[in-house]
């Protein structure tokens, strides 16, 4: 190997001072973005090793971020890593990802994979809502900043970014009862998780406000996948007076159950008319297109990655919570819309 | 805070060995999954704080992977990162995840962010063609593997996991050729990837090889978007004489290629046939579903672990290069099945 390129090699070539390259090459943000950019450039053309486990030593800082979701492949979590990203990047940062699909044992590893990466905080959307606490209050004895997004629990000092999922359900059911159903299904999830406890909740008092008769036997717990929305469906058409609607609080299973309806011969919306939740692409991109809620994932990504930036950026030993709320928006589409 | 907790603790509570509770720890494979689990699980319980970063430096390993991918909200991709998983978990190993949008300083700054987290091997999907190799010399200097699936560049001792695009590309041409089309149209992508450069050259062999004329004026380079493919499809039906068929080299672009045409009034397959690349879940949802080319990407994942797998456990000097290429598979579907 060649003699080894020291930051005044490029310091000489960029006509910088060594200073400035070493800021650069750290990511400080006294450092301009282009510069900072020509810099790590130059020093990769030039094979510049830099001893990253020394610096990370030194700054006390790696510039990853971790971030843990239930599963990379639904449009959801990847536009709020996307948002994540978007925000993070400009600033230096990395961002690494891990999934735990939905396993409880995948998530405490993750966690502790991430801390081993040295990263520099943890944004996290829960998996299991029986995560024993103990493994959070390790980042928080590291002053590691752990955020929230979508799927959280409650944990004195962590902040977190999460739509109304109350009112977001709500309003779907509301439509469906506006559109003339009485008998309205809803494919529920593990209701420990508060996203589903709150679209349960929504569902419940929409049927109720608007002198309906609630009917805890049309609610089905099941989870997030095509086949189980297949499965669930079947067992509602083979009740006595099947629904007339399903409310699902996930497109994957509202897509189950649309292909389990039209392969019993009904027709939707008017035999049974059918929402999801989440506004995943496909729920637009079908001829039967799919009445979803939308839930601003980019927003709630950029969002959660600006808390973390504030508390990362806080020396403050008082740690303040934040809890944001965004606003669900109902898009209302063929599944569900009667002529009537 | 309470006492600090020891492995002596730990070892005490289950009955074990301190030096094989030391070993589960370090996920040793010596240890069974079970004890290992056990033993992991019991330390989050006792709130085991091991000090990772000495662990890393005398083992000299992380127990982290990562994996670089383009975009990781394609079922391609996500289904690829599963395999990995699937086989590396019960390894001891955890999988962490970076995502370039296909832009290089990105990729750069992601290898560099894995780097620095010490993981212990990078299993990639290059974005860019153009990216500089003295990035990756990096990673052979550190004896750090590097396997490249799907999209790969050709470096001494690199070895890879692809499918044969080019044979993939020629059935589903081939395929459109059978139902009676004449004119069929490519939408390419970056031909400096070699996986799009040989679905071209696949496409145009089987054009050549059926006696059609191949007219290069019915390919057209684009990015594998829905908003992509519907813009492309437009140049194509204001040609003087449109095309009859569409083979895609991606399943989003061949859906946004169908709403155009949809859009224009004509029918599918009748007027023009589609077939895409990857199959996407949703080619298989829609109503009109989409002809594409299976690459049994949970395969592919699984292999390129198992040849991390055996490059990590190599302790030689030599350094095999291995090109591991698996069969496509054509599924046909309502897109391009013509009742001919």
């Amino acid at each position: 190997m060649s003699k080894k390129i020291t930051i005044y090699d490029i310091a000489k070539k960029l006509n910088l001072t060594a200073a400035t390259v070493s800021r650069a090459l750290n990511n400080n943000l006294k450092i301009s973005e282009n510069t900072r950019k020509l810099v790590q450039e130059t020093a990769v053309e030039m094979d510049y090793e830099q001893n990253t486990l020394a610096r990370a030593l030194k700054s006390g800082k790696s510039y990853n971020v971790g971030v843990i979701v239930p599963r990379i492949d639904s449009n959801f979590f990847a536009s709020i890593i996307r948002g994540i990203e978007e925000e993070l990047y400009p600033k230096g940062y990395h961002v690494i990802i891990c999934q735990t699909h939905d396993q409880e044992d995948l998530e405490t590893g993750n966690i502790n994979s991430l801390l081993n990466a040295q990263v520099d905080g943890i944004l996290m959307s829960i998996s299991n809502a029986k995560t024993k606490n103990n493994i959070f209050s390790n980042l928080s004895q590291k002053h590691i900043p752990l955020i929230f997004f979508d799927r959280k629990k409650d944990i004195d000092g962590v902040s977190s970014v999460t739509i109304d999922d109350y009112s977001g359900a709500y309003e779907a059911t509301k439509h469906l009862i506006n559109q003339g159903c009485k008998r309205i299904a809803h494919l529920s999830n593990d209701r420990l998780l508060e996203i589903y406890k709150n679209r349960y909740l929504g569902y419940k008092q929409a049927i109720i406000d608007n002198g309906l008769e609630f009917d805890e036997s049309l609610v089905i717990e099941t989870r997030s996948k095509v086949e189980e929305g297949k499965k669930t469906m079947k067992i509602l058409l083979d009740m006595e007076t099947r629904p007339d609607a399903v409310f699902s609080s996930s497109d994957f299973t509202a897509l189950g159950a649309i292909q389990e309806i039209k392969n019993n011969g009904l027709r939707i919306p008017d035999d049974i008319a059918v929402a999801g939740f989440s506004n995943e692409p496909f729920t637009r991109f079908m001829e039967l297109s799919i009445t979803s809620v939308d839930q601003s994932p980019i927003e709630m990504g950029r969002i959660a990655a600006q808390v973390f930036l504030e508390e990362v950026g806080n020396d403050n030993k008082i740690k303040t919570k934040k809890e944001v709320v965004l606003t669900p928006e109902l898009i209302i589409r063929k599944s569900s819309r009667k002529r009537i």
